[in-house]
């Protein structure tokens, strides 16, 4: 019963969302040896105002 | 001090919330053997374009 | 398809995790309005090395 | 390449925000011994309808 | 910078999660429009004393 | 009641958990306007087995 989290900033579309679900589960089926039914995929959109790295809101790095 | 996240589909009602918060956290308290003050709970709304089952967004389901 | 993660104290028993599953599902059952094969709990043992309350490790306070 | 996970009540300003990623950022660098572009910190807004202590949602504690 | 988290029961081989990571890290890139050092995998395994399904630990379920 | 997780590689210290549960505290309180007794910090050690940057798990990156 897998279950991936995908962190990214918001902006990603429907069908970027779809695809991926569609082969982040392929990959846990065929490689983890589980089903698709057993798989769960959630997005978390993160807004740039909420993500730092190297100390530097990403809406504020240039 | 326990701390309890409970992901589910958006939508659910703020008597729902409330209900589910003061159930949880008397479980917590009498079978884990803690306060009530020292037991949070959080909530987190996923929209159906958020989560896939299956390989597929729960919004584009049937 | 709720899922519930139930951060606590490592220690507690086979038994009390059995029991905080088994009454933490029928709270969503009932008041979620989902059904149990949908739920998902998982319990996750930290620690006091790693859990800090008021700036000072729990295995460091008195 | 530390992650951290901040989450606080929704309502922080962003000029908080910048300068706790600033501070974090700093103290894992020096404390932990990495370089401030391995670290990544997010911050994660809940509302008080998302939170409870005492088993009481904070939206509902007066 | 996506972060991706597996969240699995435990005894995937290193091999496995080898696999796992550079597939799921190749469709972040291609789908979603970042790079490969941007990307981040990280595996939690979880035993089947702390994962329930239908109200009943993994562990217990015949 | 903000509640912070680190996630870092498995190997720190005792002392250097207790330092960073310190002043991650301290800036929490001073810089979101809190108190010490409100805020947790938990930290999570992830194995080099568990982690991948650029589609490689770190325990196999030279």
């Amino acid at each position: 019963m897998p279950i991936v989290k995908v962190q990214m900033y918001q902006g990603r579309s429907h069908a970027q969302k779809a695809e991926l679900a569609r082969v982040i589960t392929e990959a846990i089926v065929s490689i983890a040896h589980t089903t698709s039914e057993q798989t769960t995929v959630i997005f978390e959109d993160v807004s740039k105002e909420n993500w730092a790295a190297g100390g530097v809101l990403a809406s504020d790095s240039s």
